[in-house]
């Protein structure tokens, strides 16, 4: 999946990867030429999927960032935010009025917002939260995915992302009736430690633990897991009163 | 919000800002004749609205105040605590028979006394539980502020305070039920850290946590909000044994 | 409330203090003679109840007297342990039918006994887990209380001990059905603070405690008292590995 | 119990230990004629109950050991992993109908499982999560023993094993439906701190316990006990993200 505030574009992805199966995913930052010349670009360049970022009405308060005085430069080129805040359901309409390619919404967080979905056709739930990042206090993925595939119920898939990090997390999303999962900072961990190779090695290390699940689960693939497979747990990571600033170290503290 | 036993008192408030939205708040430590004339002078001075302190019947075992052997000095002038401590409904009844004003009544904990208030005429319930300082163990205005707005039912404003330090904290008690929420210690540490500027930032900061925060949930005003949008969470700040003595370092500690 | 080990024996604490409020509490030690004895001599020397121990049919594991070597004086003289082993409601249906002094049964933990000692006559329920010290894992009597006072419905009076430490705990306990709150270790730690005086200090900062917490919570006495007065809390103090060995430095402990 | 894959293997023990109550378990790593020439030298060899072990499809990753490229010498010699991965309810009828020794399948830890193998014969269900090393977040023995106790309703056996460590923790798995626990990690300590004697102080500490934890329950026997003796209690040792990595020292860590 490539964003459109990823680099080298469009079309120099899909020109290094024609085979592959792309998304192309959208910041909506202009008006309904915008869109469509996205949705257009995607279509001719054979992406499989069109996907619209729909959880950035605004960029949140991102404090690490703030207290270091730390502008991330793809922020200071960043153009039409009234665009991405003043997104409605009147653009999905569009999109799915005028062209055939299947439509992903991303950042879906409520049942009702996936059924709005649903009444407009779209033909992929993306449940997230943006990583965390983008709403204080707001509920985890996997928290509302058994109220949205509840919702769903089948007539459209489901995609999920948020701290994805183990073979055994996969099977989890999936026996909670998601069918995709998406990696995201796993992918820069893996790069950063042994670049090609290593993102080669997560992948192979998440497909040995999913196998191993399946197994000791007692079932040989994911059709066979539905959510009497999962009990809910206490965290193994409580919240705490600095978990948003991890390498903040301030002690002793009590209160 | 002025309470009467802050200074420069009721009247030199009213003088240096005369076009302010001001309450007046009292601590009953008279008769009748001291309550009327408060409240006459409240309402000849411009006062929106009056608030009677009602959970304030002891002034409470402050430990960390009593350890350190500190009196306040305001305490040193207390008079007239048997009012406060018999204070009753009848005095409502004195106030909403006579007076024209908003009257408010400050430190309602239980769906009970709300109701009660609402059978009185009261007009404002102010949920609070004396920023923790007065009962052991008591519930967090958060915590009560559910089944209080479930017995106004729109019926009265709700009020509340209690460590709301986060644009974020603002739009959780709107949501729950309330109508206005109350800041204390915020002003204090913004006053600390840079005076009259420090004030203005502060609330600055609020309104734009508040923005990112209601456009995020997708909503563009209070109004949209209801309880819908809230979920219970576990803390991120559990009590433990020293939550009252924040500096006592007492090292290695287990039970 | 002097037990059976405690000196200065039966005879002698009354003779210092024959106008106070003396309750006697026997482990069983010997055959219904002994019984007999001890609640004839407590009706001799004018004391108000006698309290039968009913939860120590063992001497519990003690581990930290066992990691110690440490064995209690007063453990060197116990004989007649069978006795206690084998303690049966006749036992108490003997002393009801034979003698008039009220009777209390201490260590009762469920429901189940509490309606036993009921249809036994029994005018005392003494709710205890033996200050945490029996059974390994077992409940709280705060824990116990509610079911209890449920089952006995005001047709006997209730005690209970266990960990108070402070005015709202009293509070607490009667709210939630008790009539009556033991103190043990509190008055020892007064004792051992400042002796004699030590004692008098600690009584009257429950009173005052007590005292605000009745005023804060709006009733002018224990009668007005009810559970819905109270609210389940998460522990401040939750238990560890090592609650058991609150003087133990293992670090670090993960697990 | 003897595993297939301890030593000195089946017939050295039997010749060792002929009066003693032994169980030989299997773990399959060959066809049915390998199978059936266990089970008939278990008979021929005088073992009291025959196990098969249903819950090792896979070897689990055992990342403390990947961490320290620790191989054991007995994953070196392992041969016929893909029986004991494709392991059916066929090799349970197989040997439920050509031999009359009771079975034990040991890994259930459902009560759906527990279920088809009473629909097989099984004659005792032993409920274990091995140890807790195979499945990654898969739930205790003691969590699923009360629906596997509900499922059997006493038409087989149930034994339980994973971290029986006292006599109390065996009375809560009894009160709960088991009928027998197994221990592995304690003999293992009480052989490293005193070898041979070691096992029997052990063994003489759990009696003491269980002995003094019956009778303050107000029980003279396992068979009065009943699942109304337990009560959910919050966990002593709460999870963790380094759970899985006890000597592992990351200091601070906050998120």
């Amino acid at each position: 999946m490539l964003s459109s505030v990823s680099q080298p574009g469009l079309e120099n992805v899909a020109t290094a990867a024609p085979a592959a199966l792309r998304i192309y995913q959208l910041y909506v930052r202009g008006d309904d030429a915008f869109v469509e010349d996205h949705v257009s670009r995607a279509i001719a360049n054979g992406y499989t999927a069109f996907c619209l970022t729909v959880d950035t009405a605004h960029y949140s308060r991102r404090e690490r960032d703030i207290a270091k005085r730390f502008v991330r430069a793809s922020r200071l080129r960043v153009s039409g935010s009234d665009f991405q805040m003043g997104l409605e359901w009147r653009t999905i309409k569009l999109i799915k009025d005028k062209y055939k390619i299947p439509l992903i919404l991303k950042g879906i967080a409520t049942a009702e917002d996936a059924a709005i979905a649903l009444d407009h056709g779209v033909e992929w739930i993306y449940v997230s939260n943006h990583g965390g990042r983008q709403l204080d206090h707001g509920r985890g993925a996997m928290h509302v995915l058994p109220e949205i595939a509840a919702a769903v119920a089948g007539r459209a898939g489901i995609m999920i992302d948020g701290a994805f990090c183990r073979g055994t997390d996969i099977v989890k999303a999936i026996a909670m009736g998601a069918n995709l999962v998406g990696l995201g900072r796993l992918q820069c961990w893996a790069l950063a430690a042994a670049g090609e190779a290593g993102i080669v090695w997560m992948l192979e290390l998440l497909e040995d633990e999913v196998i191993r699940c399946l197994g000791l689960l007692g079932v040989t693939n994911f059709a066979e897991l539905d959510k009497s497979y999962l009990h809910a747990a206490m965290p193994t990571n409580p919240p705490s009163v600095f978990s948003a600033f991890p390498l903040l170290d301030i002690e002793p503290y009590r209160y």
